[in-house]
């Protein structure tokens, strides 16, 4: 090994759920939409025109419009590349305790990632059996509490009063909640923001709004947490929300009824795939997020996702333990999902 | 103060150089292009079409692109979020060892903070008296070394001679020329890479290209820096650049006699703009970027910025030690500029 190699980072790479470009492809594999975002984000592509100049650092025509849309002030919306660019400046800024912050065992994966990068304690507080967050883990001293409503890939949500009483519990630390999927069917925790101070409420394009290939994340929080944000942001990349973001970003807002009908189809094409999986001998927690996180009580999960694969079908499988018997399953569209309900009665069958 | 409050990073939040709106400020602060990018980046736009979908995490449409232009392998080019984003994941991916970075005292204003961020020790080297990186400095035992060709805000631009015997002398460890400016009539290193496996070239479409509001920055170096950059990429953020960058980028890529045109023109207005500077009774190293870094024999800079900022014609101040007596100008339109030595004329007459 040459000298200059031996202070390259090393680091575990993430593995992104794979990206087929077939045609035929059935891809249930990382959570996307499966329906266009509203004619209008096609429409707004024309008022991209200011490539010359650096864009606005504050990306203020999004934050306007996300303000407007959530009923906050200017002052409590951040904007990021991806809800991933979001968290990870919220792990730089909040969390600078000596004391460990808590996650579930069981959730993103980037959590750990993010505080490895920063050097950032951290201690996972486990689930319990039916993959519940155990809100007497969070009342112990800490430095900073994160964890996904609804949790994946769990796609398990919690109410407003649980929520509530976490924030309650830890009103010395940053709490954030990573709502990446809170519009299938959730309760956002947005109206306690007017409440703690210290929660921090994380969204994104990429799910609910069928954005993902524009990088779109938010943040939601009292003009202190924002503030911050911005500081940090600021003093090391102050241009990251490109032209096209900012633009079709605020277009996509702009279309409340179409994104209303898309969610509804969503959910009802969630509500009739539990009904089939359950047929199918297939167990899960009960989903609030635009995928199910299902097991079978005979068949290693892993021997489905591979068969499927071979299928062209594509779930997520996540090796690790206490989760290694399960599958992902994005909600797509009723063809899609009626082809993988198929599929699963076959090999069910044989297996 | 709030408790949670304690725990929020403390930053020096950067001022980027003034984004006024008004259609008749002339923009001469952040060294933009003066002219649009081809008309082939416009109509582009239509090829944005996949909302929905995450982008392709490593940008293969873009980076086969570039590795065309430049004659490179695609393995050889990595893309990222303007050349600040592809600057601070290489701070984090090559240098961490414990002996300290080597970059100028004048320089990008973003090393030191990149540097701070990470935890990377660092140390500056004094360019002499006449703006030029005194090679010798950078003889000495480090864990990695970085500057600008051109340099910035001088605008110094160093021969492929000189550059060499710096990755001469610097075998052990990552040696990163950051080329933001090169193609404005300095010569790239981009050509080393082939000798040296531990060159990394970081190049961006904000100045030349004139897709600063796009966000396209790139680096290019052996297969194996770029893996490693990769490497640390996809661990914690692995979807970074959009789907309008990618399409956008490649546009902007296409139409090398558009560029070349631009280039011609910039450099034609900069080298009367040296005269005309010279003229007025300013003196400025001889620079090769699309900005003069000029100082006054009689009148202090930061009068001359105001009274310039009162008119409307914005350039670039930094209240620094050893160049506080310099405004950093950019290149404009023929236009632009004739209205910024109108204004000096009379100020420098009227002082």
């Amino acid at each position: 090994m040459k000298e200059w190699m031996k202070n390259i980072r090393q680091v575990v790479p993430y593995t992104p759920g794979e990206q087929p470009r077939g045609r035929s492809v059935i891809k249930l594999n990382t959570n996307e939409n499966p329906y266009p975002p509203s004619p209008l984000v096609e429409q707004a592509r024309s008022n991209i025109r200011r490539f010359r100049l650096y864009p606005d650092p504050a990306a203020r025509k999004l934050v306007d419009a996300l303000a407007l849309h959530y009923h906050l002030e200017p002052e409590q919306v951040f904007v990021g590349v991806g809800s991933d660019d979001v968290l990870a400046m919220s792990f730089l800024t909040f969390f600078n305790s000596e004391k460990p912050i808590f996650f579930p065992d069981i959730t993103y994966s980037f959590y750990d990632v993010w505080a490895d990068l920063f050097r950032i304690p951290y201690q996972c507080q486990p689930l319990d059996g039916q993959f519940r967050i155990r809100r007497e883990d969070y009342e112990k001293p800490n430095g900073g509490v994160i964890f996904p409503n609804p949790n994946a890939p769990t796609g398990v949500a919690e109410d407003l009063d649980f929520i509530e009483d976490i924030v309650r519990h830890n009103q010395d630390v940053v709490v954030i909640v990573d709502e990446a999927y809170v519009d299938f069917g959730a309760h956002s925790a947005l109206e306690l923001t007017r409440k703690y101070e210290n929660l921090l409420i994380v969204q994104t394009f990429s799910k609910s709004r069928s954005m993902a290939g524009m990088r779109i994340g938010y943040a939601m929080g009292s003009p202190a947490l924002i503030r911050a944000l911005n500081h940090v942001k600021y003093s090391f990349n102050s241009y990251t929300m490109n032209e096209a973001a900012i633009e079709l970003g605020t277009a996509a807002l702009s279309d409340q009824a179409y994104f209303e009908q898309t969610i509804e189809r969503i959910v009802r094409t969630r509500e009739r795939s539990k009904k089939e999986l359950a047929r199918l001998g297939f167990s899960f927690p009960d989903s609030m997020a635009n995928f199910i996180f299902a097991t079978h009580p005979r068949i290693p999960a892993k021997e489905i996702f591979e068969a499927a694969r071979q299928e062209q079908i594509y779930v997520r499988y996540f090796e690790k333990p206490r989760i290694d018997q399960y599958l992902r399953i994005t909600i797509g569209t009723d063809e899609e999902m009626d082809t993988l309900f198929q599929f699963l009665q076959n090999f069910t069958n044989k297996n």
